[in-house]
């Protein structure tokens, strides 16, 4: 094999706080030969999500932490240049928890083939077409369980699975109300994607204006951010309410865990339910999202935006960019063309 | 009819925090002629429950606010004296919203009849074999859905509901682990109920004392308190945990909710499920508890105690023992013979 090198971004401490530069280190290394079972990747996109903070730290959470050391974990997407996992050949394009790296060296069994299809763009396969949209299918649709004529509240709006969310929502007949951090990303959310309204909650009073904007309380709440956002939601929830905690952002660097709802009363007198969403418990279901979601794309009721940063250099500071909501739509890492 | 008096607590006050005298005042009416469909009830177990806090808010709960300036709303059992229902005849057992009064003319439709088993006494029907009973039965063995070999935690471990719940659990095969404010109330969880373990919350360190006690996890924790003790269990809930929110009476008092648990990320981290639960949307099933509750009275199985105040005057400064975890078991005020 040619004497390819392995650009990597390894985990060196754990971040307090956000992450900084130096949590990080660079390294070039050689890439192994492969052993039977394996094969190498060029990683083409890398995928920058908030639950990757929650890796950092020294405590399992629904995966064991990163070891210090070791490559930074990540989705990513990328073509198979070498194989000796006889169900992968040069040329698929898979994906998986590629990590921080231009060439990863993975077990064949840790990636997943898939057909790209010509006419959408590669990038989508990290998105709506990922473990993105998936999040939002499979937490919206299976935890949330919204019906037509409800109202679903959505936070993160302008997220890569908040955005997905709320159309969702829309496709199922609900009223759908979206919570932002910037009027451009409320604009986009109602002019663009047809959610019913959106609250800029850095400018707005996000209690009086969701009684407003859910004149007929709130049936499913999917949470991506958590703190006084989710604690304005209870305070409107229906009977029967769903209340999908798909992701805490705005706790993420928190060393500290901040004091959780205060309306949790509201949780009992309506009989609601909170419940904890991890998209990959439904990794091999997958498939059964991909062919809604590309036919809502194809029939234009479905749209997606990516926010992508060029070179893999940049990984460790772009990934910032999540939790000063500086992104709208999907955060990619363009790792090679 | 005779010139029978109703002698009445009304609750002319919302209460600021606890309960006050001055927030009730007794009255004397004179029984009014039974309407077609009426009963004429003589209660003789008032039930004070926690819920009762939240009743006599402005706003409101699972049931309409309290209308100040009417009776009282409580459980309770009697006896019908007088009936315009034909389902209903002078001398059947009745339970319902029989209200802070001693003879409570009541819709027949909004009482229960109940067979009295004459082996069992009365007071029982307001415990294990009433809406307490069901509460325990419906609340863990629907929501919480406990597994043999899986870890229990019940807060409120000493009081009616959760010191069935305790024993509920060990019934269906789990270790249990109870959380209440005193040895007295621990001895009796350990040595009488068979509770695994018992931890005095007003003595011991909580989190401390629930990582050593519960060295699998928590799979179901039944929470009736709130506050610190939930945040604790949320600390150590494993995958797919159920918490079931029955009560809250940590802030039944507190004028602004206190903020909710730091440890909602365990909940997303681990797929839980916090779900809030109301006996009265299992009131058409409290046949079905019925059945099993006394049978395994019958086998010894299962204990219940009581803790009965005599006479209805003194309702009002009683119902107060529940927030001070003065009572253990089922407070219950015997308004007459």
């Amino acid at each position: 094999m040619t004497a390819l090198t392995n650009h990597t971004w390894k985990l060196v401490a754990r971040p307090e706080g956000a992450f900084k530069p130096e949590d990080f280190q660079w390294a070039e290394e050689p890439v192994p030969d492969l052993e039977a079972g394996q094969v190498l990747v060029r990683q083409i996109y890398l995928s920058l999500d908030p639950t990757s903070r929650g890796w950092a730290n020294p405590g399992r959470t629904y995966l064991p932490p990163i070891p210090l050391g070791s490559v930074m974990r990540g989705f990513g997407l990328g073509v198979v240049e070498e194989s000796r996992d006889p169900g992968l050949k040069p040329g698929d394009f898979v994906q998986g928890l590629l990590g921080w790296q231009t060439h990863p060296v993975m077990d064949g069994q840790a990636v997943t083939r898939f057909e790209r299809d010509p006419a959408i763009p590669l990038e989508a396969y990290l998105a709506v077409l990922g473990h993105i949209g998936a999040t939002a299918y499979f937490g919206l649709l299976e935890i949330g369980k919204p019906q037509p004529g409800e109202t679903l509240v959505v936070s993160g709006a302008a997220g890569a699975v908040g955005s997905l969310v709320g159309q969702i929502g829309k496709i199922a007949g609900c009223r759908v109300v979206g919570i932002a951090g910037s009027d451009e990303k409320c604009r986009w959310l109602t002019e663009t994607l047809g959610f019913d309204a959106a609250i800029n909650y850095k400018q707005e009073p996000v209690l009086s204006r969701l009684r407003r904007q859910c004149p007929a309380g709130i049936d499913v709440h999917f949470e991506n951010v958590g703190g006084n956002i989710l604690d304005a939601a209870l305070a409107f929830i229906n009977d029967r309410a769903r209340i999908v905690l798909c992701g805490l952002i705005a706790q993420y660097n928190e060393v500290v865990p901040p004091p959780g709802p205060r309306f949790l009363g509201n949780v009992l007198i309506r009989r609601a339910r909170i419940e904890g969403f991890i998209v990959l418990d439904y990794e091999n279901r997958f498939p059964e999202a991909f062919g809604p979601l590309t036919r809502w794309m194809a029939e234009g009721r479905l749209r997606y935006r990516t926010d992508i940063v060029e070179g893999l250099e940049q990984a460790p500071t772009a990934v910032n960019r999540l939790f000063e909501g500086a992104n709208i739509g999907k955060l990619l890492v363009r790792v090679s063309d």
